[in-house]
C-alpha cells in the first residue's frame, strides 16, 4: 500500500473517532441523558463535531486527497479507495468553496431558525417562523451558488440528497403518479370506510416493545449489530455496519404506530447492517442517498409490512403479546393498516395519500426556488394545494405548513426522497417477483428472509458505492419509472376497497 | 480572577470533555452497544482515555499547578480552587514519580491479569490466575514505593482508597466487630431459619423495573439529574452532579436482588446528585473516598432498606406492581430481607455476615503485603478463614478466592472500604436519631426524604472537599468507632431472630 494512502487512512481513523463520539453523544442525548445533563453533553457534542468538521475541511486533508488524485497514484488504488478518494475530493472541493464566514452564518441562522420553528409550531404562529424561513432560503441560495455554480439552484438541492436526480425527471414521474392517483383516491374516499374502533384503547407499552422485538427478528434485523432505544420521534443512527441503532415511540392508544415505525426504521437498519463491512469508516459505507435509503425503509414498511401475508405467519404471536389483537381478525387488521384517509399530517398518512403530501411539498419548493413565490404567500399556497389534492383545508398552520421541521434547518429538496423511495420500491417489487416468484407466496410461507437476502445482495452491500441511478440500472435494468408502483397501488387498493376496475 | 487560574480552568474544560466521552463510551458499551460494535467503541475509549490521561500528567498541567501553588497566587484562590489546586498537585506529583515504563507495564499486566482471572474463575482453576496475581502484587509494591516512599505499603494502599485511613485503626475497629459478631452470628445460625419458599418463582422483569422506579422516587433519586440502564452487574457512573446513572440486573427468580441493588446504587447516585454543582468538572466534585461513598449506598440499602418501616408506606404499591407480593406479608418480607446465612459469595451476603466476608479479605491482604504469605498459600488461607468465621468451606476456588475481580486489577486495599462504610453508617444513624428523632418513626410516617435531606446537607454537598475523617468529625463530632453499628446489629437481630439478650 502506498505511503500516501496509509496517511489518508490514519487521518480518517482519527477523524472517525471524533465523529464516533459526536454521534454517540447525539444518541445518548436523545435516548438516555437526563434533562440537566443536556448542557455538558451538548457542549461536548459541539466540541467534537466542530473538531471533526475542521478535520474534514483541513488543508492537510486537502493535500492528501490531491496527492492521491494524480493519475499515477489514483490508478494504484483498489475500487473502494478509488471511490473514497474521488467522492471525498468532490465533497472537499465543494465544501471548500463555501466562504468560512458564510458557513458560520448558516450554522447560527439554522439554530435560530429551528428554535423559532418549534415555537411557531407550538403556537401555530407562522409569523414567528417567516423571517427565519426567508433567511434560510436566502442562505441556501447563497451557499448553493458557491457549491454548485453550474446548476440551477433547485436541481442542485435535489442532487445533494439524491445524486443524479433532477426536477425534469421528478416532474415526469410525479406527474404520472398524480394522473393515476387523484381519481383512485377519489374513488376510495367515496367508498365505505372501515371501522377502526377496535384499534383504540390502552395497549401496554412494554408489550409494544416486545412486538417490536418480534417484528425486527422477523424481518432480519441483527441484534449482534444493532440496538434499540426510545425517543420522541423514531430515527436510525449508525456508527458502522456493526452498530446500527433504531428508536421508537410507543403510544399507549396507537399500537399500530410503533409496529410500523419498527418495520420502517428496521428497513433503514437492515440496509446499514448489510453494507460491506470493508467500507466501514469511509464514505463508501453508510448509504448517503436519501431516496435510496427511504426505498428500503418504505419497502419493508409498505410493500412488505402492509401486505396481508406479511402478518400471516406471526399474527397469532401478535395476539399473544398484545391480547386485544386476539379479538381482531387478520382481515380487520389488514383493512386498518391500509385505511386511506385524507388527513393533514404527513407522518401519519397512509401509503397512498402520502404521495400527495410529498407532491405538495415538492411543488412548493419549486415555487420558492424557481418561481420566486414569497414566504408570505406560502401558507395560502399550502392550503390551496391541500384542497386540490386531498380536498381538505388545515384549521391552522401547525397542522399545515408548520408541521415538518425540514425547511427550518434548510433541508430544501429533501422531501422528494421519500416518494422517490416508494417509486423505486415498485420497481424492486417487479424485479423480485421475476427473480423469486410471487411475493404473496413468499410471505405466506414465512420466507421473508429470502427477500431480505435479495435486498442485501442487490442493494445493501454496495453502501454508497452505487448511486440510485446505477442501482436501478443494475438491479432492474432500467431508468426510474413510476409505472410499477402505480400498478401496485391500483391492484392493491381496488381489492382492499372492493372498487370497480 | 487570575490569568493563571483561567488557564487552568480552560485546561480542565478540555480534559473533562475527553473524560466525558470516555465515560460515555464505557456506559454505552455496558448498557446498549451491540456485540459487534464493541471493537470500535473500545478503540475510541482507549484513544480518549489515553488522551485524557496524558493531559492529566502533561508538563503543561504541571507548570500551571506549580505556578498556582506559590503562596502569592495560592492565597488569592477561593476555598474551592485552593482544594482543587492542592489535591491536583498532590496527585500530579505522586503520579509523576511513577516511571512511565513502569506505568505502561502495569497497564499491560492489568489487562492480562483481568483476562486470566475471568478464565480462572470460569474454570475454577486458580493456577491460571496465580502468576498474574503474583505479578500484580509485585507491580503494586513497586509502584507504591514510588508514589508513597514514606509509607508502609499496605497502609499506603488503604490510604489511596480512603484518605487518612490506616491498618492500625482498621485492626482496632474490625477487632471490636469480630469480638461481638462472631457469637451473635453463631446464635443466629443456631436459631430457626425463616421459610423463603415464597420468594422463588417467576417475577416479571418489566415489573421489577417498575419497582426500581418506585423505590428510586421514594428515596429521593432525581430523574432530572439521573437515568438508569440494565447491565450484567449493577454500577453507578456520574458525568457531573447533573447526570448520574445507575444500572441494575433483573433476575426473574430473585426479585429482592434488583430491589436492593436499586436502593444501593440509588444511595451512591443520591450522593453524587447532591454534590455542590459548583464543584462539577473539578476533583472537588464526585466523592473520591470509597469508604465514604459506600457509607451512603449501604446506609440506604441496609440501615434504611432493611428496616421494616421503610416498606410500610410502599408495601401495598409493591404488591400492585409485583402481584406475588400480595401473598407475602410485610413480616414475612422483613424476615427474608434480613435472612442471615453463612454463604460463600460476598455480593449475595446478608448485612451481618457481609462483615466477615470483608474481614477475611482484609486479613488476607495484610498477609500478602505485610507477612509475605505466598500466592500459592492463599487459597488454603482463604478456606481456613471461611471456616473460622463462617464455618463453611468453599467446594472450589470459583466460589472461594476467585469470586471477586478486585485483586486481578491490582485493587488491593479496596475491600475494607465496604465495611468502613457500614461502620460510618452506625455513627450516622446515632447522629440522625439525635437530630431528627427515631428513624423507625420517620420511616413509618413516610418522611424518608427528611433523612435524604439530612445526608445532603451533612455529607453529600461537600463532594470530595472533606475527607472521611473530617466528615465524621464534622457530622458526628468524633473519631471512627464500631460501637454504634455493633449496637445496631445486636438490637436488630436479637429482635428479628427472637434471641435471648
Amino acid at each position: 500500500m502506498s505511503e500516501k494512502l496509509k496517511s489518508l487512512q490514519q487521518y480518517l481513523e482519527k477523524m472517525n473517532r471524533f465523529n464516533h463520539v459526536a454521534n454517540l453523544l447525539y444518541w445518548d442525548l436523545r435516548t438516555v441523558a437526563p434533562k440537566e445533563g443536556f448542557e455538558r453533553h451538548a457542549d461536548a457534542m459541539t466540541y467534537f463535531s466542530t473538531e471533526a468538521f475542521q478535520m474534514g475541511t483541513s488543508e492537510e486533508l486537502g493535500s492528501l486527497l490531491a496527492e492521491l488524485s494524480v493519475p499515477e497514484e489514483y490508478e494504484k488504488l483498489d475500487d473502494k479507495w478509488k471511490f473514497v478518494v474521488k467522492k471525498m475530493k468532490e465533497d472537499y472541493d465543494r465544501d471548500k468553496r463555501i466562504p468560512k464566514e458564510l458557513y458560520e452564518r448558516f450554522v447560527r441562522a439554522q439554530a435560530e431558525s429551528e428554535h423559532a420553528w418549534e415555537e411557531a409550531k407550538n403556537t401555530s404562529d407562522y409569523a414567528v417562523f417567516a423571517p427565519h424561513l426567508k433567511e434560510m432560503i436566502a442562505l441556501t441560495k447563497e451557499i448553493t451558488a458557491y457549491t454548485d455554480p453550474d446548476k440551477e439552484v433547485y436541481d442542485a438541492l435535489l442532487n445533494q440528497y439524491e445524486e443524479g436526480m433532477d426536477s425534469a425527471t421528478i416532474d415526469h414521474i410525479f406527474g404520472e403518479l398524480k394522473k393515476e392517483l387523484v381519481p383512485l383516491v377519489e374513488q376510495i374516499l367515496a367508498a365505505k370506510e372501515p371501522d377502526d374502533s377496535k384499534f383504540h384503547g390502552s395497549f401496554d407499552v412494554d408489550a409494544q416493545a416486545k412486538v417490536q422485538k418480534m417484528l425486527l427478528d422477523y424481518i432480519g434485523f441483527s441484534w449482534e449489530k444493532g440496538a434499540v432505544g426510545t425517543t420522541e420521534h423514531p430515527f436510525t443512527l449508525n456508527f458502522s455496519s456493526k452498530d446500527v441503532r433504531i428508536t421508537n415511540h410507543y403510544y399507549e392508544d396507537m399500537p399500530i404506530s410503533s409496529m410500523f415505525s419498527a418495520i420502517h426504521e428496521g428497513g433503514h437498519a437492515i440496509f446499514e447492517q448489510n453494507v460491506n463491512p470493508e467500507y466501514d469508516g469511509t464514505i463508501a459505507g453508510s448509504c448517503r442517498y436519501m431516496g435510496l435509503h427511504e426505498s428500503q425503509s418504505r419497502f419493508y414498511e409498505n410493500v412488505l409490512g402492509r401486505n396481508k401475508n406479511f402478518w400471516l405467519p406471526i399474527y397469532e404471536k401478535l395476539g399473544e403479546l398484545l391480547p386485544q389483537f386476539k379479538e381482531i381478525t387478520l382481515d380487520e387488521f389488514y383493512r386498518e393498516i391500509n385505511h386511506v384517509r385524507n388527513s393533514f399530517i404527513r407522518t401519519e398518512a397512509d401509503e397512498l395519500t402520502y404521495c400527495f403530501h410529498i407532491i405538495i411539498r415538492y411543488e412548493i419548493e419549486k415555487a420558492i426556488f424557481r418561481e420566486g413565490v414569497s414566504v408570505e404567500e406560502l401558507p395560502a399556497l399550502w392550503n390551496r394545494k391541500m384542497q386540490e389534492y386531498l380536498k381538505i383545508t388545515p384549521a391552522n398552520d401547525a397542522e399545515g405548513i408548520l408541521q415538518d421541521m425540514h425547511w427550518s434547518g434548510g433541508s430544501f429538496g429533501y422531501f422528494p426522497s421519500y416518494l422517490l423511495g416508494s417509486i423505486y420500491d415498485g420497481m424492486y417489487l417487479e424485479q423480485i417477483e421475476k427473480d423469486l416468484g410471487s411475493i404473496d407466496t413468499i410471505l405466506a410461507e414465512g420466507r421473508i428472509l429470502e427477500i431480505t437476502k435479495w435486498l442485501n445482495e442487490k442493494i445493501h452491500r454496495f453502501g454508497s458505492t452505487r448511486t440510485p441511478k446505477e442501482t436501478l440500472s443494475a438491479v432492474c435494468g432500467k431508468e426510474v419509472t413510476a409505472e410499477p408502483i402505480i400498478r401496485y397501488f391500483k391492484e392493491k387498493y381496488t381489492k382492499v376497497y372492493g372498487l370497480e376496475k
